[in-house]
């Protein structure tokens, strides 16, 4: 709002010193500082409540080294997250961009999913929370919201660079050398090793004109719902650690927030050969507010942690990381720059599935992992089925360290390979 | 050396491809990614090499929690450091550089001094290390080498924009606008809020014409003395809990390296009103490979540690973030960006100062913290002197996490401070 104050104050008085606001690096840095301290000042004040109101997760026993000190630790700290998302956001981003819209909209919408979650498993002492098909209704919901406003929304445009033909290229000979189609709406999206970078949803429809046109943007609405639910079911598995699952969510939103800088800006996104994106700037600043709002959280919920994210902040962060990678047409590196995510979700998914077939066929399940999630095979001691030696635990933090530092190297990676034809 | 093959390879072939190694941006992410990934790998044994040799820190006995567990874990792991920051920037810097070949220069010239001093504490048992003269000395000389170079060096220039006459104007009214000096020797500097974002150190000489000039290079010499003698006692001080010092270097080598990669493009120079240095861009590829260096370093160093850097590596860093300051002209930027180090270092001499004064005056010493350098004070129960009421201890993990926190915000402010004048 303070941006649509300048944007107001700049137009009826033109009074000086107000050119700061219209820089998006300027906004967005002023935003992380704002997130960082919101959530560091009113933490305290959140614990302390969530501690008054017993809102201590019951933990499983898991037999972990460590674990039942966890127990009376308040969970519904993804409040604390989405208070110091929301609050820098509305106060530097231009509300009236589409793409600032979907963002508030995912995070306030999982959010009160979360929440739900949440109550129930605390209040309700239910331990199995909601019904997984409310959650899926909600993540479903949710893409299904993104992936209409994307398809009719006339904000959503891309600006492709196109081949002049020889003609052209003549009167543009003393510009640039580089030509954009206008902007228009278009399926596609970037994709590292194939020429251009990009893919069109549109190649996987059959037919021809109209009809696969229509048939095009079905198939990409259903790739942005699945999307959705896979990435906010990944960060909440990836959940269950001190910091873990803040950390890796603050080097994904700044790896987004990056590559969304890049393709909002004409120079940039050329430079790096993806689509320039017009209005995805605004982007830049969320995911900034994001990022504060991560990092002022392990002020708490480090190791050892006072406060845990919850499904409030679990499922809300997997939900604003895949919307913030579908609007800037980067969904399809997802399988890298979440790898943690993608890893941890399939290590449960093999260990389930493993231990299903295998008693179903020797009569005693068998396990691959010492233990899924990923991240509490390697806090086990024990013999791992794969690795037939004994292992020793990794103590807890130095895990979350660890798995922070390959988040980071996947983030590098997943630049890397824009640049690499 | 990649770097020059390419290069050469260019020359002679003009092979297709080899355009990437062009790219600062390109190099900088891929030196990080080498960095990373070398440490991972040479860690382990360099750890059990330093293991075997007993080259385990004695570990001062300061009764706090958790500290005896440390004892035995090797020290000198700075070595690992120093390797993954020289074998990128070997392979991807231009070495001809002269700001380059100053980093190298501190990082080796530092880390021998570092490394001695390791070795008289751990195999001479000298607790005490090498006498502070010799490392006085030792830093003391590496500051008039680089003061000396950029004195007189002719690669070491600045571009500065200047107010352009109403003649020249109308010359350069077709053009953006600004006009640049001819790259020329200055002793000049960036400093925050004062306009133009600029000091002169020459300002502070007396006299007047070269008198004045010769004077001003004098003094310029002896801050960039004393900056390289302050910032790395500041994180050999800083260097007592696990991942304090890697972390806190890691966030302010982050700062330096965006810092010195927008003053070496004359565009973002001007956006952000920094002096535009030119062939600074190379620093950000070793500040690339630093940053990478650290973060690796974290898989072992984090809590608990396997390994401790020592002087080896606590020294070398604070001369890298040093001299790197320097060479782009932001070391009066140092007091906030390095602020972590600056307080521990304060804490140090005010603790030291107080206690001195009150056992003069009342025959009994009283303490201001509860302990210095001010990490240990937070760690440790009790009631310090300047809050009357007691205070419970942080657990050590925490700590860090929140240290490096502040330094996160440390940077953020110090890159805003440039923007608001």
């Amino acid at each position: 709002m303070l941006y649509h104050l300048f944007e107001y104050l700049k137009k009826v008085f033109e009074f000086p010193g107000d050119g700061l606001m219209q820089y998006i690096s300027f906004r967005a840095l002023i935003a992380s500082m704002i997130a960082i301290l919101t959530t560091i000042f009113i933490g305290k004040y959140i614990i302390r409540a969530l501690q008054k109101k017993q809102i201590g997760e019951e933990i499983r026993d898991l037999g972990l080294e460590g674990q039942l000190a966890k127990k009376g630790t308040p969970t519904m700290g993804g409040i604390i997250i989405l208070i110091a998302i929301l609050l820098p956001t509305l106060l530097f981003c231009d509300l009236t961009n589409i793409y600032v819209i979907l963002l508030i909209i995912a995070t306030v919408w999982l959010g009160i999913i979360g929440f739900l979650d949440d109550y129930i498993k605390v209040f309700k002492k239910n331990k199995e929370g909601m019904p997984g098909k409310y959650k899926i209704f909600g993540q479903v919901s949710l893409g299904l919201i993104v992936g209409l406003v994307l398809c009719f929304s006339d904000q959503v445009v891309v600006h492709e660079k196109v081949t002049p033909s020889q003609e052209e290229i003549a009167q543009i000979e003393e510009s640039t050398g580089v030509t954009y189609s206008p902007d228009h709406k278009s399926t596609k999206t970037t994709i590292p090793f194939v020429k251009e970078n990009e893919f069109d949803y549109k190649w996987l429809a059959p037919g021809s004109g109209r009809v696969k046109d229509i048939l095009g943007w079905i198939i990409y609405i259903v790739v942005i719902i699945f999307v959705i639910t896979a990435v906010s079911n990944g960060t909440n598995l990836t959940d269950g650690m001190d910091g873990l699952a803040t950390g890796v969510s603050a080097i994904v939103g700044a790896t987004l927030g990056i590559l969304a800088y890049l393709s909002g800006n004409i120079i940039y996104s050329d430079y790096l050969n993806i689509m320039y994106l017009p209005n995805t700037g605004e982007v830049v600043i969320f995911m900034a507010a994001l990022i504060g709002a991560l990092l002022g959280f392990l002020w708490y919920n480090s190791f050892p942690a006072q406060v845990f994210m919850g499904d409030t902040g679990s499922l809300a962060l997997g939900g604003i990381i895949a919307v913030a990678a579908i609007v800037i047409r980067k969904e399809l590196l997802i399988p890298i720059l979440c790898g943690i995510f993608f890893v941890e979700s399939l290590s449960v998914i093999l260990q389930r599935g493993y231990f299903k077939y295998t008693k179903k066929k020797y009569g005693a399940g068998r396990r691959i992992f010492k233990m899924s999630p990923l991240h509490h095979h390697y806090q086990k001691e024990g013999i791992p089925a794969l690795i037939q030696r004994p292992v020793k635990a990794i103590p807890e933090a130095k895990i979350v360290m660890r798995f922070w530092l390959v988040a980071i190297l996947l983030a590098v990676i997943t630049i890397v390979t824009l640049k690499i034809r």
